[in-house]
């Protein structure tokens, strides 16, 4: 399943000369209009856009999502929802393993820290922002520079519309575009199948495809205490996609590296991807044995398990991906034609000519520290928040433009939203993973790296976690809250065990960033910017920019492909749920819910299930809408096929492919299954 | 499917040192007891064994079958009785699209040259053999030497017993065994399903899993009219086997080439495979287009092209799988390490330390003249017959040792009932075919070309097969009969052009067999064998020869594999094949018959269909019968799947199966869809 979204600084434009069919992940600002009038012989209005655009939304626990009716139904996947289902679960409601139903408005329950945001507008501030860097003496001044404007951009746009405002960094900063999005922050839990319907197949078939999975839920956005109103919402088509019949996208893919340079991927490839399977494989052995050891614990455990295992096979195909000689190959022939085309002009050559080498030798740098980047780490809900606390403290007192990444004034709300969550804490699993990864970081770096000396002060991991959760009052946010409002002079007198040890460290981790901002962010960026101004001068602007968790469109039709050795058909039925239950005998990851055991014959079994586009989508347009042309709903992206993995660096139309649940299979669910006729008739508009 | 059965000298033995769990397809000579029960603690004995061989069946269409009554009932594959039922159809009957059920005794059809053999007895004569070649002065005496001995042994076999008597070379001539065989000529058609339902999914489906073919046909065996008693037949299980379960395959693997050496692989995927792939594809273009033409044209071609796709499919497999890196690795490693511990001890070394450049050499010289063995065909059944009946008259007249090999004593009775065969020919087909075959050809060859030239004397290919097919009488059963009794003076005396012409080159493919005999045939035979005896000196006889069509088990366990990111489950259910039905519209090579249509609501739909076990098999093995412990039968192998198509060269037990129709399904399916209650009380007894 695509979610788990991983920040990459976008340093990567695509080359419209390479654009396979149905490629990109386009902005709204520069919609592949001709392309589509072209190939497919339908016009993208400006009216289409809007409505479109209006009825998308951002989960920002990493997900996508579409509004479905005029009283602010918002759908997306379970495993979108799966965080906030398990936040609001306990030892006798477990809405992960059983569902959730709200029968009425006031049995909607609400999600406890779930932020979503609807674009509400663009601007172009390109001028602005590289007038700024212009004439900076280094490429340290120069992001500095950029920070600074980008902070006074972004509050500026914060204080006059009131509007979450950021500035996103397009085409690795050939532009810079300010996004004003709709922030809503009471969302409510409506509708969500048992996790085993949602997730059929489990770990086996995630990324997989032919796939029967329910993988759908729906939350209401309310505001005042009352469910919003959405003109913008996207028509029920309850008859669904049809075979070869050309669908949208639109939704937030995370982000994607289609142009890194060589040196990168390669960087990728050998250190970063490998560093990041040890990590996730030893996280994922910490959690399995604490879920062994209760039914309790493996309820609490689950989300992140689940989220373990999804990243560890998305990264797995990734590498598998780069490991791959023809990727590799082709990837090399594109950098070679480029670097030839900025070559063979001496003014492009001297002015961009050098960045390949400099990405180079910051990659270099990079590796001399970059495990520091994984492995200081505590693993942990309230270690994470303590060190959130130490740095917000000291980071609010100084100028908005001064300040560490992510703490400038526009970007506070947010931060402090999920900050303060209401959402419950296990002392347990809190402990179970700080001693894992800490155990993990001694192995990797050795027992007298400086940063684990201070901060274990001699102690075993297991001992260290034991006191820091044991001794901590921070699992309650109205303590949270207080060390916040009451600043740096309540942080440093605090003795709170994980605010000391936050303290102790921050001094460390403060050189650790600002070591990583002047040898390698700073160089890559500068570097990153030059290249994308060079794609602009040797293949135009023709082209979309690599993902970065803002709203893009993605065209493409529905179709099967080939699978190893025969065909993926395009569409799924119910029929092949119940076939793939009884071929593995109804066990373990292939278990059917009773409900589905005892309504299977009320179901038509031919109903269309789940189903593959063309569309190019990435990890973050998970609960995206596929949208016809009358921009209608049709189906529900929650994954990309195994094939599509490689996506992050390139994409495939042969074999790369989107899988939805079908709006035919979801109707006939609810339906017959789930008896959910309230929400069959909002949808319906009947 | 597997069935397509290429014969290549049998020269290659395994290593027992690399013995993978479950790898081998073992002579009943020498089963691997010794593994099972180790393994599987479960101990084969004599009387098992016994009744496995004399309940199995050699169909020499090119596969495997089991008795599974008392009276004859011979179960196979659809896909192996094929070639019956095409030859028994007519425009007004269509066996092959309708499928055909004989509601009693009077209603079995005879299969026109369906020859069906039973291993009676095998015998060790690898002592008369190799002293009959002892002492000849060179690899072609010494070859000639082995034809005249085999040629007697067989022939006095066959006197004395009656039996069909083939001397077998096993372990690359590391052992010689004479095999005798209950022939059988008389083989009637019971029971096939239509051509849709046993093999739906088409093409794109073949060689895959999960499947969901119904891939079965029963032939009755009769004798004077009457059917035979068997009093060896494997008792149907209609529970069939079960996920985990030991199992047992016994049938006739065609051949492997497990341990050729690299020399011999990388001629095989350079030169061999490539030239075949070529071939393939065109005959497959000449023979859809002749489809094309009309809906008879369609009927009469239609099992050619599923054979030629089948091929086609089946070598692209090897090809690909010669292509793996990793494969070759292991392959070349292998080598090396026999290598070496042959090198190793002087006396092996000056023995056999020759035998690998030899090989290399003869493969060299061998590509000087490959094209020959494939560009020299006039690809048509009358053609294939002229040249069999101008070598016919010619090679008897001589002592039996020194003929060409397929006219010997003890071959002649087979070849015969082939030649004079009462199948249709179809004249039309028959100029297609020619036509196509002669232009790929000249395409090949040039214009210029000896044979070529000699055989066209300056005629196009159209005119020259219009000539031929359009003026021979051969297509009438009675006149090859009257050639052959008429001996040399009536195929001498013939005006028949397709006679006339195969006098005139008769000379040139003598040649050319004595040219691949001298140069390549006798020296790869030579050294073949030096191999297999270095074998047997640095590794023991702990191990199991390459296919050679003769009878072996294979043994293994019910078991999914890893597949495309997730897993094929051990067995799949008639839910599955209405879901692929559904999923792809219901069209085409997923089109659903009619009675599965109508039947749909009658069936238990949960009811195991098809299903994978870990058994070492390979074309050839079609048909073979999968039994269980008790020596039931609990299914029909009909396939490998695409991961199993590189088996030719190497067995990996992690992703190669066998993939089998199951006795539930196939007992569900002949009794709610088929009403064969008949032929069901016979299987079960009742």
């Amino acid at each position: 399943m695509r979610s788990s979204l991983r920040i990459i600084p976008p340093i990567a434009l695509l080359a419209a000369a390479a654009l396979s069919a149905d490629e990109g992940m386009w902005t709204f600002d520069n919609p592949p209009t001709k392309l589509i009038q072209q190939k497919y012989n339908f016009t993208l209005t400006q009216q289409w856009l809007d409505h479109v655009r209006f009825s998308s939304a951002r989960l920002n626990d990493g997900g996508s999502g579409s509004f479905v009716s005029a009283h602010g139904l918002l759908l997306t996947n379970h495993h979108v929802a799966r965080g906030q289902l398990q936040k609001s679960s306990t030892p006798e409601h477990d809405y992960i393993k059983n569902g959730f139903y709200a029968s009425d408005y006031s049995q909607e329950m609400k999600a406890p820290d779930l932020e979503v945001n609807v674009l509400m507008s663009f601007e172009n501030v390109t001028t602005r922002v590289q007038a700024a860097a212009k004439g900076a003496a280094s490429p340290e001044a120069q992001f500095q520079a950029k920070q600074k404007i980008i902070a006074d951009i972004e509050r500026e746009s914060l204080e006059k519309t009131k509007l979450r405002s950021d500035v996103v960094t397009l085409y690795q900063g050939g532009e810079y575009w300010l996004y004003r999005y709709k922030k809503y922050t009471d969302a409510r839990i409506v509708f969500a199948p048992e996790q085993q319907a949602a997730f059929f197949g489990g770990d086996p078939d995630n990324f997989t495809y032919p796939r029967y999975d329910l993988d759908m839920a729906l939350f209401r956005i309310y505001e005042n205490g009352k469910p919003i109103d959405t003109p913008n919402y996207l028509k029920w088509n309850s008859k669904g996609a049809a075979d070869g019949e050309l669908v949208f996208v639109s939704g937030h893919p995370g982000s994607t590296s289609r142009l890194d340079t060589m040196a990168q991927l390669e960087f990728e490839r050998d250190v970063v991807l490998p560093i990041q399977l040890r990590l996730l494989n030893d996280r994922l052995q910490v959690l399995r044995r604490f879920s062994a050891s209760s039914e309790e614990h493996a309820r609490q455990a689950s989300s992140r398990i689940f989220g373990l295992e999804n990243s560890l096979k998305a990264f797995k195909g990734e590498l598998q991906g780069l490991q791959d000689k023809h990727t590799m190959d082709t990837k090399s022939a594109d950098e070679e034609r480029f670097q030839t085309a900025v070559n063979n002009k001496a003014e492009l050559k001297a002015k961009f000519g050098n960045a390949w080498k400099e990405i180079a030798e910051a990659t270099r740098k990079s590796q001399t520290r970059i495990k520091e980047q994984f492995f200081h780490s505590m693993d942990s809900e309230l270690g994470t928040k303590a060190v959130q606390i130490v740095q917000w403290v000291a980071e609010v007192k100084k100028p908005d433009g001064d300040r560490l990444p992510g703490y400038h004034d526009a970007q506070l709300e947010s931060m402090k939203f999920e900050m303060l969550s209401p959402a419950p804490v296990y002392r347990d699993l809190e402990i179970a993973r700080m001693t894992g990864a800490l155990e993990l970081d001694l192995k990797e770096l050795g027992p007298n790296e400086p940063f684990l000396k201070a901060l274990l002060g001699g102690k075993t991991p297991a001992a260290f976690a034991k006191e820091m959760i044991g001794g901590t009052k921070l699992d309650d946010p109205k303590v949270r809250k207080a060390l916040l409002d009451g600043g740096e002079a309540a942080v440093n007198a605090s003795t709170d065990p994980l605010i000391v040890i936050a303290r102790r460290v921050d001094p460390m981790r403060r050189e650790q960033i600002k070591w990583f901002q002047t040898n390698v962010e700073s160089i890559e960026e500068r570097a990153g910017e030059q290249l994308g101004q060079a794609r602009f001068a040797v293949y135009g602007k023709n082209a979309y920019p690599d993902a970065t968790f803002t709203l893009r469109l993605s065209y493409g039709t529905v179709k099967g492909y080939p699978m190893n050795g025969t065909i993926a058909p395009p569409i799924t039925t119910f029929y092949g749920l119940y076939d793939r239950a009884a071929s593995f005998g109804g066990k373990g990851d292939f278990e059917l819910m009773p409900r589905w055991q005892k309504g299977k014959t009320t179901l038509d079994l031919a109903t269309p299930f789940n189903f593959v586009t063309t569309n190019d989508i990435i990890g973050g347009n998970s609960g995206s809408p596929v949208i016809n042309k009358a921009g209608e709903i049709v189906g529900l992206v929650f994954d990309g096929n195994i094939e599509s993995l490689v996506g992050d660096y390139v994409f495939d139309i042969e074999t790369n492919r989107t899988v939805a649940v079908h709006t035919a299979g979801m109707t006939e669910a609810l339906k017959k299954l789930y008896n959910a006729d309230r929400l069959l008739s909002e949808v319906l508009g009947k």
